[in-house]
């Protein structure tokens, strides 16, 4: 069993770039020719037309990045169906040597946390063996309800060296509402960080990170560098890039001096570079990541 | 279209209750009758006794109580047979007359939180209709993020008559962690309370409260009672009676005078008061239901 900061620490070594693309397929944005093929109107068409754009994105970024950050909301939008169509982009993603960062923000407390966590990571266990749902690597997790509500998402990571990305600093226009409320001398974000500073440092990897991270937008520069140095054994989830404005020279401080240390999700600036009714949406999507990767090597 | 509390608040005075009903089917307490009929060992058949044990319990407890409250967690734990599961668990409750508030503790930023919140709530526009996903009458939502997070969810739901329940307080041991951090002279859950209450008052109800509701767990009466004088007009949804430890007593200041105001959940105490092995299991639920229907009316 390898340790999940070890696994992503190779995978962005052989790649030689820390983007994460993230898959947020949605229907406006969906290029003409996948949509009038998938155009029942229903929400099960919809799903059809999600999985057949997710998996046709998975064979573009595949051999360029070493991770993808399936946004869940935009399955469930579709229903049951979306759900069948999440598990085998998943699979996908999986049987392509991809990592997968899921992207639930889940929480709840005690057995019920235990449900989406093992959904999410270790497996299920019914009829006496352990059953992989979703399969993911790692599933980001919200703090609002404390520390008993997030140990059970690490006690099923452990369970199989996978990982969880707690929210710190989200990379919304609002995020400062409750997370810069200053307590005890310094925001809740910080309070936020320093209990993942402590699960992250229950168990590192070889490579010196946790296999508990933090979600930092990018849209906070100062907040990333202050958090970088307060969270030296911490990998960064880094949302915002791109579409949202954060830049290459606004997430440098996410990383440690050998590059390592943070990921870096790109949704819709890599996967909706055309128009709907263009050709050759395939290319777009390979030319954006490929630009999104040298701008990102600009530190 | 009927306000969410309005309709709420006419359930509870019809049932003359305020209790919910969640349902949180769990594999291990499932009565063995359920259990030996859908002993595939695979996640579908967990499913469909999931399904089987909710619907049953559907019809015990339709007669009794304005309310129930899935737990989205244990059916994604089956997977995408979970889902089906779940959704027609949510049409036999809607159509018996039971009003919905989906456990989901949803969370995300902008148009992804409105992709949970249109599939939560007023449904999702796919081939130009509005179409029903989870058709709930109201869906419970992590505040972490901050306004900008939870607004869209506010959208979806007044769209259409529906409501949100917003995390303020939750009920588990370790709640305190972070919603007990002071920062400007009061807690963090008050800083939520107050957000909650503009929220709630931009759209009252005749009843007098806002379709932005708050969680507030029975195991802390303290803060439940500084909440109450707080947000008058704002309803709430109370985990943690029974099983969890919360008594009629911790509970009492949750209630308006006119004993509307708050709806009272409880899952393990009347969904599994029986040995899986005995017999008669929805005698045992119907008696637990209406024990703690008697508990509760005592103030």
């Amino acid at each position: 069993m390898i340790h999940f900061a070890d696994r992503l620490c190779a995978a962005v070594k052989t790649r030689g770039t820390a983007l994460c693309v993230g898959l947020d397929p949605r229907w406006e944005s969906l290029p003409e020719e996948i949509r009038s093929r998938h155009r029942g109107g229903t929400l099960a068409a919809a799903a059809d037309a999600f999985e057949e754009f997710s998996s046709r994105v998975l064979d573009v970024v595949a051999p360029l990045v070493p991770v993808v950050k399936p946004q869940m909301a935009f399955f469930e939008m579709c229903g049951p169906a979306g759900f069948f169509a999440l598990q085998r982009v998943l699979r996908k993603a999986r049987d392509k040597g991809l990592l997968i960062v899921l992207d639930g923000k889940r929480n709840d407390i005690a057995s019920t946390a235990a449900a989406y966590a093992d959904a999410a990571l270790s497996g299920v266990l019914v009829g006496g063996r352990q059953q992989r749902v979703w399969d993911a690597d790692a599933l980001t997790v919200s703090p609002y309800l404390g520390r008993d509500a997030v140990e059970p998402f690490l006690e099923s990571a452990r369970r199989d060296g996978r990982g969880v990305f707690v929210l710190v600093r989200t990379s919304n226009p609002g995020a400062g509402q409750f997370q810069d409320l200053v307590c005890a001398g310094r925001p809740i974000y910080q309070h936020v960080a320093e209990a993942v500073r402590g699960w992250a440092g229950e168990n590192l990897g070889a490579c010196g990170f946790g296999d508990v991270g933090a979600v930092v937008g990018a849209t906070y520069p100062a907040e990333m560098a202050t958090l970088r140095s307060m969270l030296p054994e911490v990998l960064f989830l880094v949302p915002g890039f791109g579409a949202q404005g954060g830049t290459a020279a606004d997430i440098a401080a996410a990383f440690r001096a050998d590059g390592m240390g943070a990921i870096v999700n790109s949704s819709r600036g890599i996967l909706f570079p055309f128009k709907p009714e263009g050709p050759e949406w395939e290319a777009a999507v390979e030319r954006a990541t490929r630009e999104t990767i040298a701008a990102l090597a600009v530190k």
